[in-house]
Parts: C-alpha cells; sequence; structure tokens
C-alpha cells in the first residue's frame, strides 16, 4: 500500500485550469506539497496551471505510481483500463454515482473493480475524498485549498471516514476550529477495494499515528479489523453509522452498506478495546484526548476517581451527576491535599469534592487559586483525573494559562477544562491550553464521557493482544454427524440430539429418557422422579413451546397421561418423546452462537425468557473467548446482580457458564456448518447451569 | 412581589467607588438601565459615582422599595434591622457565607429569615446573583458591566437559577454568544424565602417570559410548583442538579438542599408536562427553540416524523440513529414533494429521506437547492420537522439564508440547523438563522435532542390543566382504624388488615383465611382449593418473605401441614396464620404510595419482585391521578410490554390497574397518617389485577 502514501509520480485525471473546479483544485493541492512529478490528465488542454497535459493515461512518460481521478463515472472504467495499461498501482477514484446511487451504479462499480483485479490494480474509493497527509503537506483530495493551506495543523491523529462529503465539511471545520492536530485522513468512500482493516493496519503502523479514528457504516473485514484492534496498543475509536435499526434503513440507501446487529457490534469493539462514540465530535475528542498519553493509574476499586474544581456549586453539581451516568465516582481527598487546599479558602468555605473555590479565587485571583488548587490535586494519589471549569472573559480576559499549568510534571495525570466565556478570553485561553496538552471542552456532559472514555481500556489491551487459538476437544463424531445432517437435507439438529454433544463435550445437561409409548413414558417419570417434563420432538422444529410440544409441571401419573394423550391428540403429532425431570431453578439464561455476515462466529449470553426479549438483556462477542471475555460479558448484562448471588441465592459458577460459552464458541468456530446454536433455556440450579433444552441450526 | 421586579427606589448596601468591586459594580449597573431613585449605602463615604452615600439605609429620605444587600455575611443581619426599620419591602442579599457553607452559616441565615419574618420584609437570597431584566435593562447583581452593557439581547426566555456563581459565568457566556434572547433572570441562591415556585408563578403571568427555563438543586414547595405547571401552557425547562446519587451526595455539600429520588421526580416533572435537560446549554437549546412558537402538527401514529436535509449520507444515518433513540422517526416523503425534490437532484441520484442533496448543491449552488428543498420539504404534510445540516465557510462564505428561508410561511414547522464550518463563515450564518427565528446547533445529538423535545407534550399541557380533586370513598372506617392504630402506636398495618381497607374500596384482592391451627388450615384449603399459600402474620413486620413466614406452592396435605409445623417452630413464632389460594398469575406487579419530602403523596407503579429490584422498572406519579396519567405511566415502564398482551397472554386490564393506582393516591391523599402504601405483589391473573400482600406503613 505504500504507493498510495508515498507515490511516485501522480496523474491527475480530469484536471482543469478552471476555477472552482475539483480537477483544478487537486492539482493546485498536490502542487502545494506534493515534490514528485503531477500529470494532470485531460484532452482538452496542453497545459494546467503550468504543468503539461496529457490526452490519455497511457501518453504519460516519467515515474507514475498513482492515479487520481476525478472524471464522471461512466468514464472512469476506460481511464482504469488506461491506468492498467500504462501500469499504474493504485488509483484513487474521487468521483461519485456508484453502488452509492443504486443497483446501475452498483454495476459500473463492480465492472471498475474487475478491471482493476485483473490488471493488479488497487482502488481506494470510488465517491471518496482521497488522502491527505499533515506532515508531508499531501492533499490527494478536491477540497478546497484555502480549508487547509494556511490552517494545517500535524499531529498524530489519524482518519479513517466512510463518507464522501463529510469527510470534506468536518475535516476542514476541525483543521479551522484548530481542534485536533492530524496525521493522516483516509476517506474511504464506497470501499470497493482499498477498506478500512487495510488502512487501519497500515496506520497501526505509522509512526506518526498515536490514535486512529473511523467512521464507518460497514466492516468488510469484521474479524481482521477486531484482530487488529485487539492486538494494538494504539488506542482506537469507532463512530458507527447506522446503529439504529432506522438509522440502518438510512444507511442502506447509502452507501449500501450493512449496518449489522447492533447489540453485537458493540459487545465486538469492546472485546477489542475499540472506544466507541456516538456523534462526531463527540469521535474527535475523544481521540484528540486519547493522543495525550495522560497517566492513567489504576483506582483500587474499580472506578476513576474524579477530583472537581470549580468556581461554582451547581457545575460540580451537575458534573457529578454525569460523572455516575459514565462510571466514574468522586475522589475522596487525602487529608494533606485537603490541607494544601484550604490554605486559600476562608475558614468558612470548607473544602470537599467538588472543590468549590470560588471564594479563594475572589481573594487571591485565579492564577494563584487555579495553579495552587490544580497543582494540589495532581499531586493526591488518591486522584485519578481532574475535571476543571474555567471562564475566561468579562474581568478575565487574560487568564495565564502556562503559568498555571506550567509546573503540573510529568507523568501528567488526565486533567480535562469545561471552558465557558466570551470568546475573546476563551479562545486564546483554549487555544493556549490546547497547545500544552490539556484539552478543553464547551460542555460538561462531553467533558466528563471523554474522561470516562480515557479510563475504558485502562489495563485491557495487553491483556486482549494474545487471541489464543481454542484447543478444542476431538470432534470428529461431530463433524460426521454434521456431515451427515448436510448429506440428508437436515437443517435443525433437534433438542435431543444437540444436548447429546454438549454432554460429550462434558457440559451439563438435563437428564432425560427417550419414549415411545406411555408405558415407557411412566417408567422415566418413576425413575427420574415427579414433577416431569414431557416434550414432543418433531425432526426440523424449533420452537415447541409455540407448538404446543412442551408439558411442564406434570406432578402425577395422571397429569402425564393426560399431558402424553392430548399431545398424541394434536395436530402436529409428535414422532417421539422425551421425558426430563422438572428442575427447581434460580435463574434462566440464554446462550447461544451466531454467525454474523461481518465478524463472524460470536457468542452470546442473556438472560432468558422475557428477559431477553422485553429488557433485551442480551451480551456478545466474537469467539474464541477466554474466561476474562466471560467475566466481563456476566458485568455486562443490565441483570447482572442476578448472577451475583441476589437474594441469598448461591452466586452462579462462573467456570461452568465460562465452559458453555468458550466451548459453544468453540464449536461454532470450528464448524463452519453451524449457523446458530441456541442453548435456551440454561436454567442455574444451585449456582450451574444446566441445558433444558438446545437446538443446533446448520447452513 | 411586584417591588422586586419594578422597585420604586433602591438601596445599594455595600457600595463603594472602588474598582473591580462588586459594590461598585451594583451601583453601576443600576445607573444603566434604572431610572428611579439609587441610594448607596456604607458609613465610610459620602458620595459614591456621584450618588449620594448614606451611611445607613434608616439615613435614607425618599421612597425605597428595596435593598441589594452585599456586605460580609455578618453585617447582614444588622443591615436587615435597618431595612425593616425603614420599612424597606424587599431585600435581595448577594453576599454569601449562609447555608452554602455550613452549620453556622445555616444558623445566620436562620437568623436573617427570623429578623425578615418579623418585620414583614422579603428576602431574595442569600448567595444569589439577584436579578435581570433585559427589556427594561435592569441588572439589581453585582456581574461585570461589561458582559452585558452592550451584549444585552432582549427576548422571552426567562431563567430562574438556584446558584450563586454558575449564573454569573453562564449567562454573560449565553449573552456574549448571543445564544437566546433572555426576558428576565433570576438567580435565587440559597432561597431561604423567595423561592422557585413564587417566581415561577410571576414570570409565568409576565407577558415578556414565553418559556422559562430553571436550574434547581431542590423544591421548597413542589407540589405547588408542580400544579402550577401542569396548568400552564408555558413551556417550562428543569434541570435538576444532583439528580443521581453520587450528584446528591455532592449537592449535600452546596446549596443544603434535599435533591430526593431521581425517579420520582422525572415522573413528576413529566406529569406536569415540564422538559427536562441534563446540562446548561442543552436547557437553553431547549428553551430558545420551544420560545420559537413553531406549529407542531400531531404525527399519526405517534412518532413525530422528521425529514432530514443533508450534503452527506454520513450525517444523515448519524442524525438517524440519534433520532430513534429520542423517540422520532424518518418521514416517508410524499410522492408530489418527491418529485419537486427530483426536479434538482440528477436521475442518478434518488431522493429518499433523509435526502443527499450533495450532488443538486453542487450542480445548482447552495442557495437554490436548499431553498427549494427546505420549501418542498416544508410543504409536506407528511414532514412535522426538518432537520437541516449546514456548511459554511471555504467556498461557501456567505450563504444568503434570508433568501433561502424567506419564502417558508406561517405556521412554521420547526427546521432546524446542524451548522459546522470556518468560523468566518459560520458565525454570519448562525446569527442570521437566529435573528430569522431559526435554531443552529454545533452537534448532531442535540439537534435531535431538541427536535424531539419540541414534541414532548403536544397537546398533552391542555389534559393535564384540570387538576381534578379526587372524589373519594366513605373512608370513616379507615380514618377510625387509622385513629386507633395511632393510639396504640402501631406503625404498620398487616397485610390481612391492610387489604381488607382495599377490598372495602372496591379493589381486588386475594381470598384469604385467617386460621388459628391446623384443623382450621386444612379446611381453609380444602374450601379454597389447592395449591395454597401459608404465610404467618407477626405485627409490625412487613417483610415476611426473609423470614421465612411465607410458603408457597403447598400441593397437599402433607406439604401444608409440614409449612405449618416448621413455621410453628420457627425461632419467630408468628401469632395467627393465612391460608390463600396459590394464584397461577401472568405477571407480577408492584404498586404503591409514598409521601415525598418535596412534592407530597404519589403513587408507584412497577414491575413486580426482581424486576423492580434489577431493572429498576418503576414509575412515579403523584396523587390524584387521572386514567390518561395510568395510561402513561404503564407506556413509561420499560417492560411495557409485558402488559399489552405479550405472547399471547391477555393484555392487562388497563381500567382496573389504574382503579387501583387512583385508588392508593386517593388514600394517600386523603390520609395524612399514611406514610407508605405497598402493594407487592399484585398479581396479574386473567389480565386483572390482584393484590396478594400488602402493607399500609402510618407515621
Amino acid at each position: 500500500m505504500d504507493f498510495f502514501f508515498e507515490p511516485n509520480g501522480i496523474a491527475v485525471v480530469g484536471a482543469t485550469p478552471e476555477p472552482y473546479h475539483g480537477g483544478q483544485y487537486l492539482v493546485t493541492n498536490l502542487s502545494l506539497g506534493y515534490h514528485g512529478p503531477i500529470y494532470p490528465v485531460n484532452p482538452k488542454y496542453h497545459e494546467v496551471l503550468g504543468l503539461k497535459c496529457y490526452p490519455k493515461v497511457t501518453d504519460i512518460d516519467g515515474p507514475l505510481d498513482i492515479a487520481l481521478i476525478f472524471v464522471p463515472a461512466q468514464a472512469v472504467p476506460q481511464v482504469l483500463e488506461e491506468c492498467v495499461m500504462k501500469g499504474v498501482r493504485g488509483a484513487i477514484v474521487e468521483s461519485s454515482g456508484f453502488a452509492e446511487v443504486g443497483p446501475e451504479g452498483k454495476m459500473l462499480q463492480d465492472r471498475c473493480l474487475a478491471i482493476a483485479r485483473k490488471g493488479g490494480l488497487r482502488i481506494w474509493g470510488p465517491n471518496c475524498m482521497g488522502y491527505i497527509d499533515t506532515s508531508r503537506r499531501y492533499v490527494f483530495s478536491f477540497i478546497i485549498p484555502e480549508a487547509w493551506k494556511e490552517l494545517m495543523n500535524p499531529g498524530h491523529v489519524s482518519l479513517i471516514v466512510q463518507s464522501g462529503l463529510l469527510s470534506a465539511g468536518f475535516i476542514t471545520t476541525l483543521m479551522a476550529n484548530k481542534t485536533l492536530g492530524l496525521a493522516k485522513v483516509c476517506s474511504i468512500g464506497n470501499k470497493s477495494d482499498v477498506e478500512e482493516t487495510e488502512l487501519l493496519e497500515y496506520l497501526l503502523k505509522d509512526p506518526e499515528t498515536k490514535v486512529v479514528a473511523l467512521y464507518l457504516e460497514s466492516f468488510v473485514k469484521g474479524r481482521r479489523f477486531w484482530e487488529l484492534a485487539a492486538s494494538s496498543n494504539k488506542p482506537i475509536v469507532v463512530l458507527k453509522g447506522g446503529k439504529s435499526a432506522l438509522g440502518g434503513e438510512a444507511a442502506a440507501s447509502h452507501t449500501a452498506s450493512l449496518s449489522g446487529n447492533h447489540n453485537l457490534i458493540e459487545g465486538v469493539l469492546k472485546q477489542a478495546g475499540i472506544h466507541q462514540a456516538d456523534d462526531f465530535f463527540e469521535m474527535v475528542d475523544v481521540a484528540r484526548t486519547l493522543e495525550k498519553d495522560f497517566y492513567l493509574q489504576q483506582p483500587p476499586h474499580g472506578k476513576p476517581r474524579i477530583a472537581i474544581l470549580s468556581y461554582s456549586g451547581a457545575s460540580g453539581i451537575v458534573t457529578t451527576d454525569h460523572m455516575e451516568k459514565y462510571g466514574l465516582t468522586l475522589a475522596h481527598l487525602s487529608p494533606h491535599i485537603q490541607k494544601r487546599l484550604e490554605e486559600l479558602s476562608p475558614s468558612w468555605m470548607p473544602v470537599k469534592n467538588p472543590v468549590d473555590y470560588w471564594p479563594a479565587m475572589e481573594k487571591y485571583g485565579p492564577v494563584l487559586t487555579y495553579k495552587h488548587a490544580i497543582e494540589a490535586l495532581h499531586d493526591d494519589p488518591e486522584v485519578d483525573g481532574i475535571i476543571v471549569h474555567l471562564f475566561a472573559g468579562f474581568g478575565i480576559w487574560f487568564l495565564n494559562m502556562e503559568e498555571i499549568m506550567g509546573e503540573i510534571k510529568t507523568p501528567r495525570k488526565p486533567i480535562l477544562f469545561w471552558l465557558i466565556g466570551h470568546e475573546k478570553g476563551r479562545e486564546p485561553t483554549r487555544l493556549t491550553l490546547e497547545r500544552e496538552g490539556w484539552p478543553t471542552f464547551s460542555e460538561i456532559h462531553r467533558t466528563v464521557r471523554v474522561m470516562a472514555s480515557l479510563f475504558e481500556y485502562k489495563g485491557r489491551k495487553s491483556i486482549h493482544s494474545k487471541i489464543s487459538p481454542f484447543d478444542f476437544i476431538n470432534s470428529t463424531p461431530l463433524r460426521e454427524r454434521i456431515h451427515h445432517a448436510d448429506e440428508q437435507g437436515i437443517k435443525i439438529l433437534d433438542e435431543h440430539e444437540s444436548k447429546k454433544w454438549f454432554k460429550a463435550m462434558g457440559l451439563q445437561v438435563v437428564e432425560e429418557m427417550g419414549i415411545k409409548n406411555l408405558d415407557e413414558a411412566l417408567k422415566a417419570a418413576d425413575r427420574l422422579g415427579y414433577p416431569v417434563v414431557l416434550k414432543g420432538i418433531i425432526e426440523g422444529k424449533a420452537h415447541k413451546t409455540e407448538l404446543g410440544l412442551i408439558r411442564t409441571n406434570l406432578w402425577s401419573v395422571d397429569q402425564l397421561a393426560s399431558a402424553y394423550h392430548e399431545m398424541l391428540a394434536s395436530k402436529i403429532k409428535p414422532k417421539s418423546f422425551l421425558v426430563q425431570p422438572m428442575l427447581k431453578s434460580d435463574l434462566e439464561l440464554i446462550v447461544g452462537t451466531l454467525r454474523d455476515s461481518q465478524f463472524g462466529p460470536s457468542v452470546m449470553l442473556g438472560l432468558g425468557g422475557i428477559w431477553t426479549e422485553i429488557y433485551k438483556d442480551t451480551v456478545f462477542r466474537l469467539a474464541p473467548l477466554n474466561q476474562e471475555d466471560v467475566l466481563e460479558m456476566i458485568s455486562d448484562l443490565k441483570g447482572q446482580a442476578l448472577l451475583n448471588g441476589y437474594r441469598g441465592l448461591k452466586p452462579i459458577n462462573t467456570e461452568s457458564l465460562g465452559d458453555w460459552l468458550i466451548k459453544l464458541g468453540g464449536l461454532a468456530l470450528n464448524f463452519e456448518k453451524i449457523k446458530e446454536i441456541d442453548v435456551n433455556p440454561l436454567l442455574i440450579v444451585d449456582g450451574e447451569p444446566i441445558a433444558v433444552d438446545a437446538t443446533i441450526i446448520l447452513q
């Protein structure tokens, strides 16, 4: 891929000298930073902006690695043919009118891709804004030159953006606001060939990139993306567009991408240690703060302990409200630090976190007091991070932030600022703080959200970097059975058979006896003990409850007999039956696997029955899992308290539950034929999970 | 209260000619707008800023309605004594050092209040920033004059802010940003006397105020506040500080206010049609948009139908994701409107909502296309509101928004703008839009949140304006019983007795028989039919399950007998027993009442058992309720689907459930002695609620 990033020779197909035209901006942008050969291509001109213009790509002489293509969509295939002929290595197609506009455009895009694949040409785009490298001042994009010429602010956040146009408006806004220091910006559009995963891999190795932020509507190679993220120590932030059902609908009309199961994607990204954002500026705010490399100490009881320094009680309180929402807690200040703070605070104003330091500020002025308080809080071992409220303007036109922050020693704990005031005071304060490496925000909720995000994967990246291959039990018999089922066209393995496999894998399933008549049923019940459950089995049918094929709580011979007769008399006469003891369970879980189109085999854990359906209390992770994933899945359940020894019940054996999840994940990973596994319910009896019903669905 | 708002004569106690001092700003601010007599008071000076200065308030001659007090806290009582002597009607105490700093300050504050109450003087504050009236240019506050002199932007949003200092920083920021048009700003500080409810009542009648926004940490007269809000048609927005447990802790150290049960407050504010915000700028963004009086048509299926006009697919998708979260939906454009939009869109770009109009903009320029599209969408009867994405800067330095929006006819549907770009282009665009009455926002999530807020109480205000007194059943016997219990010092009415009252009120309770020995128990079980429940009753004990006093699912004589013997043999030997049939229920609810310290008698509905505790699925409203409140409570439950006929179960009879909630609320309202009522579980059998256990707790 290096040729895209450090090309030797660039053709601009669709170059023009006409002002206010993308084809002109492309050439201008190159001239302003790229020092290799530039070849405008357009049969209408002999010269463009002082450069020789070629009628066709094939007419170019000289080294030529990539072509920037900005001609009408219909003309693109022909240009690509020429690129192939000329031996061009990569084409950045910035024209639109492809898959994003419907089936016809998709066909055109596929034609382009076929030409490229055949000719060994890589395509970036189409429908994209190309590429920017701030440190080299490379702008391979038709954005307007004045949007970046004076405003480029090199830094260490790289962006990958699946959006043709937002990238321009949004990224030029970021540049104009000096919001963040950018390293590389990749606008990948319809990503027909080059996609986010390949670029992520490149950027994770790029020495100028410290953080990667991505706006994506789909994951082309989800599993590889996940592996890359999980094994990298560089922070990654993802804004996934089309997360909601409604947004997915909107996405489908856009870049023709799949939006996927939101719940699954959330779990998968979390598992890989990827920060998630919900809005564009939020993504940027998280990324630019991660870039600062703050020192994150491990809070002893899990929740990061935050000190708030404020000039107002109210803003301290509202900050605290948001902290609870985002899983942060108020630091209890160390006594010696509290004393230091009290040195400047009048005796009638007790110092407590949130620190309302207004009386001190009134007496000693803002510089002395902010400096004193921020240094004291930064020194406090009980403080993991600090949120400072700052007002600049009207009476505080100039706040010497260099003086205030100048003596904060490295390693720096995160100190984030909520900054308001008249822009004449606020803007210089903001820019000074940002330059000195202290992020500022204009709203409290965002300040808190970003603080929480910093600590999200504290200490996790290293653990997850080892994705161990799953050491699976001997599975030859299952392989044969699946092969056999496949030959017979059977798509659903019934509960009896499914549970047989689980049992063979060392997982606990309910005792059960297959019976053929009432006599056998009664004998089975006698052996298993009343109350019992009677189930009718019909091959290829998974939903027995809805079909009336499950009768629970049968306490006597009479009840069992009448249940049996009723089932036999029903329309769907079952071919075989099972008798099971009626387990007395404390809790009902659901576990299973599904094969996601973007990410592959994934494992689900949920609270069972209506819990799953009504409260949507399910969690997903990709297989293979380790026990740490399992514990995290449990703690992500809204109803996790139910598993931890609720109301005097025995806490669930997380090892046994882990065994289930890890082994099911292994099954799904090892047998491509398995489309879904559904163990529902997985009852918890005395802390141990026991499968009572299950289905394996083949594809 | 008029004397605070239109005073004839103002004393400034603590006036000084010294620059950079609040006592000087107070006089300067008055001089700049107030045309009545101003009397500086300070024994150190004979003159302050050209005005005669008096040694004491009692020395003043001339009309004198109010005093602004800005002297050290310790000196305030003496000043108030003088005010009383002089016949001053109101004192705005802007000094701090009172209840907000601890018990000593609280004592001082109480002393001040006692002086005022005795002397017929009203106190505003202490620890406040006073009052601003933008249309009269009254600034009764020590904020710095340059923060408002040139920046005051009269409008129709009034603020009540319980915060001494944030009001200054925050409100001057709003003024500087020209974010909203203000009518009156009341900073009420510790609200020792004048509090939010009295001011709300005043502002609801104020012709200059169209919307009231409040930052509050407590409600001094919660019930009256609620009644006022519910019976007014002016929109009210509340940011409640200290909502979370953590935030409540922070609040306790601040203005010494109660923060209350968050869940209850949410329900109560919703019931009164009050918009709720979570952050300062969010509060302002909601308020300034409500002020615009947009025409809100009633969406036919409940969810407001929003059209998105964008220059980017990605931002359309992210907007849609947020819309789902906030209960909005994508409008299906009318065919004739779609045709109108397609006039400017190339044939290869199908028009669909979200409308990605970039190709049209590229061809026809932004002014023509935005104008065309916004007018078309505004004309569409299928569209209730429009979110427009706008970029201004780099190539679009000037967007003629007057031309674009000029022909939108009244009544105006809400059209909200997400605006980004270089500030040189963005700021003039923003100010033009705001001036023309079209709100702009800098983040997508906020734009969507505000749009949702507009429709929140569509058509509700009028219904809730009638708070009907509760027409209660004849309750003399209950009154006697409560009186009797009170005399005996009984605090808990046991389940048998509690249910007797519910039954007398026409509410359905489980059949039950009191028994004294095993023989009676067996007879009762015979009559009621097995399986049965055996309960031991111990006077004054509410939590029977934890004490082992409930044995369910007794299927036979043997099981009943052994349960009876076990209970008798237990440590807590019950004095009496109940036998009840074991009801087979579809669902378990919990209903009850509690007497909130701020709002009074309130009614709770929740999903029963672990649902309540784990998923915290409970909803509160104030009594008296009407059937509409009941339906809204049900729809506010996260698990509401369980009540609406889940999995083929009979839907719950909402009339019967309403009967329970309305009557319990009536009980709580009519009997002050009732502290709590707890009906748990209220089982749903065949759609009908039946109380199985209940307690009435007296105070």
